[in-house]
């Protein structure tokens, strides 16, 4: 962190040092939203934004996010406990994160810059609000533009002989420090063990509008198949290559005028944005996932 | 209404037949949400979709929309009296629509006809729900396209010296029959006592993105002004010209080439949808106005 | 063509007797604009609009398309004949389009109606010029329709069985009658036998932007996989399903409140104009197709 | 100029260092388009691109863009002289830039760095291709980052009593060392009299879809307005405040969650996206300005 971080992150602090964020997934059932609503009524908690979706009334599958302030937060320490009475009596699967408790981020990334940047840049800027304890890279190449944000860099080559020993020593350097993973076009696949020790915490950008252009070059195969719009999408990793739930897209319009080069650098504002994105809601714990689709709140 | 209209709507009945809406404003508060999410647990109501929205958690506007569905609705002939004991504790602005109670159309128009055949056309496939009582003009010219949708068609010609008489015709025409009025690109000012017979019911479609280019006019003025993006705006009418509270906008990319009639044939596209989709939010009670302003849930 | 249809033909004509369109393609080489300005100066043309690309200057495929006026064009019986000299000259392939010899469009439709409306009524208002001698539905539902557009309706029922004996009676009442087919959501692929009879004349609409969600139930799959954004996209038909060179896509955003039928919905806006677009420029001669893939001027 | 920025540079150069760009305007005539290319077919040019545009084919104004390589352009010192020819028959305004003579850039900025920033970033990736002899700003807070990237900064305050000589100071610095000035985010009214010594040589970016909220706190005021949409214009200054001729706009959608800040936010990724395309066309001298419009080819 460099000193505009720091001063950012005072900022930040201080605006939300009583705010809090509930998720919850459940099925739908009467009386769901009546319990929470009367949990954090008794709590004296003022609800900031609160939002519910369901697959269906009649028992679908229950959604619901609800960030609210609560005074004096930090010395309620039975608010996870007491909450437990509603979460067992619905069966739920939830989560109450405080917004003062920074998400560690690793970033991974090979030589191609500009998500990195637009990461570093928009979490100086503010506009994204996270630790980051250390970026890597199967490349050297950034090691001088990460210090320069007073982040550890880590160069940990990945060969087709080396990548089981290389992705041992990226799963200590990340244990108990990391809470998500950005692949910031990180151009190795990772193995299903890797994937499996940090499930629904790594987010990819996939640079075509998904299902498109699964896999390798797809700037290139947009460019054979003369598509007139081209796009990125940011998703969740499973072991199923660029099948992930997807949790943000967009895409630009291209012609016949653009080849290939312009595809990539017209892309390369796309996928940046999408990125951003994605990572800003998953850090303000906006996003449930549930049978590989994202709910976005 | 038509044959294929009424087919529609006997399947939109019976989807909606136990299907209401709860729109609420008030100053925000803690236990707003409790006490409402209670009220309906209470009435065994399945909850669809329930948005809300406060300007400040302390002391700003609370909003809120439920959708839900509660089992043989129309025999709960206490449902509007009982919610008076919440509403009444809060101060609540409400009201309960019955989805199967349609709102009442009226339709004003002048020569320029793609709006109004977006919206019956919309109507004829489902897109929109709504009852259409009339459509009234001050030209001649859709009668016979009015009239094929088996709707009454009314043509009170205004002029300078005439408007007063018309305008007093109109209203007697709409007088109880009709929710809501649609300006689907009629060009006459209505004067305040117009708008004041309705308020908060009169849609209009302007020809430009708001707040630019207020008033008449406007692709020439786009045209002249040399802009890269034209568009269109729906907005609810008040007594200032073009001021009113914003429902939707959208644009579409132009460029040199286009002259100011291709501006008006890529407007009219855009025209039609975004007053298509205000009108269709009005309809399913997803509006609420405050302050010259629009919450859209 | 009904009486509006008309009219506006009138004034189309009017504006338009002079006009014509050169498209070119061939190989890159010096010298090509030079001779065809000079070709066309000779004629005292005014070039009202001039468009060229080139794959790569050296070598490359050269592409052109040229607008322009010339006095009494209709009594210049050699415009195509002395034209040969440079087409020949640069072994072009190319002709010379006069705006009012309006093309002739068969519309092809099954049961739904939004596309086939769309392009009636883009028809009637003059944003699209084209004769309509015929449209064909394997369906007998949008007779009426039709016919109160003053356009010849031909029900011809397809099933597996009866395919051949079918499509032998469209392309007898097809021969020598059009100029462009438009499956404006025709439910039915085409037989190779089909497509042969009319190459690079078949426009096709598919519900999804390609090459996401080939083939049947795009929407179905589209909710499935959970996508953020859903397209349509327009193109020429091919004997490899939906590879067709692509003329036009578009794209809106939805969310995890879209069903399967929210996405039908708000696609159907989409399909209705990116399809009315794709024909309105190959009606303006706008298109040419090269290696499976258009270069749109 | 960095080592990224070096390396970056040098390909560029290889890749033109035989391009060349024509740029026309004059009354439209006959004659003009095979004049010019018999021009450059005389000279053994490739046309890599011709782009062309009139407001009438008769009597209107004529506008041309040709991109084009020369073999051994720098060796033909008569090119330019040559054109004269051509140029005083038709009484054009033109002029023949070649693509490796890079133009210098002057950025101003105030305290707001997302502008600034994109526009090093995107110079550093070899998205935009200029030099930058300076940054001049009214504060002193980005010299940090611009030397960083080898630049010269200049921190020049302006008060209401400095402005006078402050402006002295900066045409001073700029005289005979830049070609053009991006203001990114710079906070200050230039006087008529900066902006005379540079006419059409000015690129601001305004944040809000001009003509909307012209002058003082836009994003203040759409909020206020309720507006749907939110959006950045970059055009060219002139002596009418926010009136120059707009160069590129664009937006982004936002709803009643948005505050203020958060319009800030999303507006300023809209703003750095605009101007650098703006920017770009401007260096690749895609831009011609006429009657308070342009023309972008």
């Amino acid at each position: 962190m460099n000193a505009k971080m720091n001063h950012r992150l005072q900022a930040y602090f201080e605006r939300n040092q009583n705010h809090a964020r509930l998720l919850i997934t459940c099925l739908d059932q009467p009386g769901i939203v009546a319990a929470v609503s009367k949990f954090l009524f008794d709590r004296h908690a003022n609800i900031v934004q609160s939002d519910q979706y369901s697959t269906d009334p009649e028992g679908g599958q229950f959604f619901m996010r609800v960030a609210f302030d609560v005074p004096d937060i930090k010395h309620d320490e039975n608010l996870r406990e007491d909450f437990k009475t509603i979460s067992e009596k619905f069966d739920m699967d939830w989560r109450i994160s405080f917004a003062d408790e920074l998400k560690r981020v690793a970033i991974f990334v090979s030589q191609q810059e500009h998500c990195l940047l637009e990461l570093l840049w928009q979490l100086q800027s503010g506009d994204l609000t996270a630790e980051v304890p250390m970026v890597i890279s199967n490349h050297p190449d950034h090691r001088e533009l990460v210090e320069s944000f007073n982040i550890p860099f880590y160069h940990i080559p990945v060969t087709k002989d080396t990548k089981k020993e290389a992705e041992a020593e990226q799963l200590a350097l990340l244990k108990d420090k990391v809470d998500v993973i950005v692949l910031a076009r990180y151009m190795q696949i990772l193995s299903p063990e890797f994937v499996s020790q940090h499930p629904g915490k790594i987010i990819n950008i996939h640079h075509s509008f998904l299902p498109a252009f699964v896999g390798a070059k797809p700037y290139e195969r947009a460019y054979e198949r003369g598509v007139k719009l081209i796009g990125a999408t940011s998703h969740y990793v499973t072991n199923d290559l660029d099948e992930g739930p997807i949790i943000e897209q967009d895409i630009h319009r291209v012609n016949h005028h653009h080849r290939v080069d312009d595809l990539k650098r017209i892309g390369g504002q796309i996928e940046r944005s999408v990125l951003a994105r994605a990572v800003g809601w998953h850090l303000e714990d906006r996003i449930i996932s549930h049978n590989n689709k994202t709910v976005v709140f």
